[in-house]
């Protein structure tokens, strides 16, 4: 079958915070081809990367990104990274390139399950899936007594793994994130897993960083997370140097094979984090996910969006036994809690598990999701480059 | 004085050609403050970046370029510097961001080096400027004999330098490219600087791209550039290693400070190429020069656009004596050069000069390029969120 259709939906809350919640609004494509549908979601800037999807050439290596896509044939997973490597080749120069792809190659490996009828995994050569423990991602408290509350609250709730991240982190001085840390264990207890995500707020300074890591040694964290913006690979080697007993993770910032490879090589993670919304799509992420098993380095999903992302995150590594832990968030807005109507929830014993059903197992909700659909319009030279479709 | 008007103008040639040639559209910037004016260069996907500027926020990570740019106060370099810091605060996940920032930042410089009557090297700190040697920037023939007659026709222009790249390298095999490699020598005659341009094209595969250097030596290549993508550490480092006689000129593509450094710090390079127009202006560009001048690896612009973003791009390293060879475009297309009024030409020597006027030296001819001016529309629930601008 042939590639018939692409479309992009820009779906809002209708009031956008200025808070850490990348849930706050969604990047959805919807490819078409031989009476099936599959659909991915991007980790982006919605306007900017329709943009880059309908925009006009600028030169060979600066091509809109519908170029590679749109009537190419989709029958075998050689197909998808075809259509991979031919965006690489024809908009390298074009920035957004990596996250507008990233949705575009999930919805054909979403497609292409449906069309043979097997879950992506399996497409991917996955004969074997593994249970993952699922770990409450959620922002800090505004004081360390509302921190304390949420990771009560997450405890309570059967969580056996919680990370808080972003909010006053970083910003109020060392006393401020100790208490914020202290508070995150005390409310988690002491066997909990319990994560630290620092939201890139130390940026390349790895001095200010380091007079952390006591604390979270002393909290007994699994891992510190994005210390410094991604790919400031000297500063994260030096953290790492300066304090092994405290791993750190990172890596949610990458955006294409090569910088994860970097990170995996130089940063001194003990911990990657992929986002196929923003990576490349699946593709890329399970390139990723086997460069990081040669090294010995966890792979861990990031995702902080919806439960089709989700699920697309956790195709990459749902055959590797030993990566158990997974990011599975807790406090999406109703737009991004509505896109998929079926949920991947935790079992009985906590563990949550990758959707066994055609393609990403995820079916999208367009009724519910009508009332978020932004109204967009590109216009170039009087002719219309994009207009928002019928959902 | 306070910024007051940021405009983008998006012009373009009336047909663009599949072709690895830079200059067939531009994206111009425009700031306005206190009866000042600043023009800066996006080296970008015209559509994009300027969606990039105008969206809606996304959340805190993700917000548009504007809210960290209007209303901001510049008055001193560190002003600018300040809004660079805040782009990267505010933007780091719209992956778009760097391109788009590049424009504004070479037009805060200008607009700064017009208002306080100094040129934008000074602003910098640099004292004493150099003479750069520009080699002429150009694509391949089609065949190698195309290649020999542009090699004959820039000897005779004058120039002792000479780049060839894109085109057909690395397409039709390893004797193609050794015919264009030698027919470049030839028509340049054996005292000539010759640097070769793969343009990406071996993606990460260094065994492929191994197969050139005897070659390469053979004809006293200056340097072999671009053999893979950006940031591909590890099949540079290992070509590096495999024939250190051909040294490696690589970095156009990298659109931060840490992305250079990474490719400084462990792809062997013996050159760094930056564009001011995509690493993040003129700021970011000073501190790679700094960061490779401490490596001994040697600082080079990318310019293949107009004279207004060459000038642009050798602000950085002006003061650089010992980094003396230069980019310089000889291939442009008429609208590139329509866009600088006046041209940095070579001297009876054959060297170039940054020019020595408040800002960048460059006049934007607005009159002569209304005619490449692309009209553009983008519209969000029926609110006009871009309309180009009055030129």
């Amino acid at each position: 079958m042939k590639i018939e259709s692409v479309d992009f939906f820009y779906l809002s809350m209708p009031e956008v915070l200025d808070i850490g919640d990348g849930s706050q609004d969604a990047l959805l494509v919807r490819i078409r081809a031989g009476g099936y549908e599959g659909w991915g979601e991007c980790e982006a800037s919605p306007l900017t990367s329709i943009a880059s999807y309908v925009c006009p050439m600028s030169h060979s290596a600066c091509k809109p990104l519908r170029y590679s896509v749109e009537g190419k044939p989709v029958n075998e997973p050689a197909d998808i990274e075809k259509i991979s490597k031919l965006v690489h080749t024809n908009s390298p120069d074009l920035l957004q390139t990596d996250h507008t792809l990233s949705g575009i190659d999930i919805a054909l490996w979403d497609l292409l399950g449906k069309y043979k009828g097997e879950p992506v995994f399996s497409l991917l050569g996955t004969s074997m899936v593994y249970p993952k423990l699922p770990y409450a991602s959620q922002l800090f408290g505004d004081t360390p007594e509302q921190t304390f509350a949420k990771a009560t609250h997450t405890r309570l709730a059967g969580f056996k793994a919680v990370k808080f991240g972003w909010g006053p982190f970083g910003k109020l001085g060392l006393d401020n994130d100790i208490a914020h840390i202290n508070a995150a264990r005390e409310g988690m207890g002491k066997d909990a897993y319990l994560m630290i995500d620092a939201g890139t707020v130390f940026v390349e300074d790895w001095n200010v960083a380091k007079e952390r890591l006591q604390a979270l040694k002393d909290a007994n964290v699994y891992w510190f997370e994005e210390p410094f913006i991604n790919g400031a690979l000297e500063p994260y080697k030096k953290l790492s140097e300066a304090f092994p007993q405290v791993p750190l993770a990172g890596g949610e910032g990458c955006n294409n094979f090569v910088q994860a490879k970097a990170m995996l090589d130089y940063a001194g993670l003990g911990f990657i984090q992929i986002d196929a919304g923003r990576a490349g799509g699946i593709t890329i992420a399970q390139r990723i996910a086997e460069a990081a098993a040669a090294r010995k380095i966890t792979y861990v999903n990031h995702t902080f969006t919806s439960h089709l992302a989700l699920s697309a995150s956790l195709q990459a590594y749902a055959g590797m036994e030993h990566d158990v832990i997974s990011e599975y968030p807790v406090e999406l807005k109703p737009l991004a809690a509505e896109i998929a109507t079926e949920k991947i929830l935790p079992d009985e014993n906590g563990f949550i598990h990758v959707p066994n059903a055609p393609g990403l197992g995820i079916t999208v909700d367009t009724t519910a999701i009508k009332k978020y659909l932004v109204d967009a319009e590109i216009k170039v030279n009087g002719q219309v480059y994009y207009q928002t479709p019928e959902l």
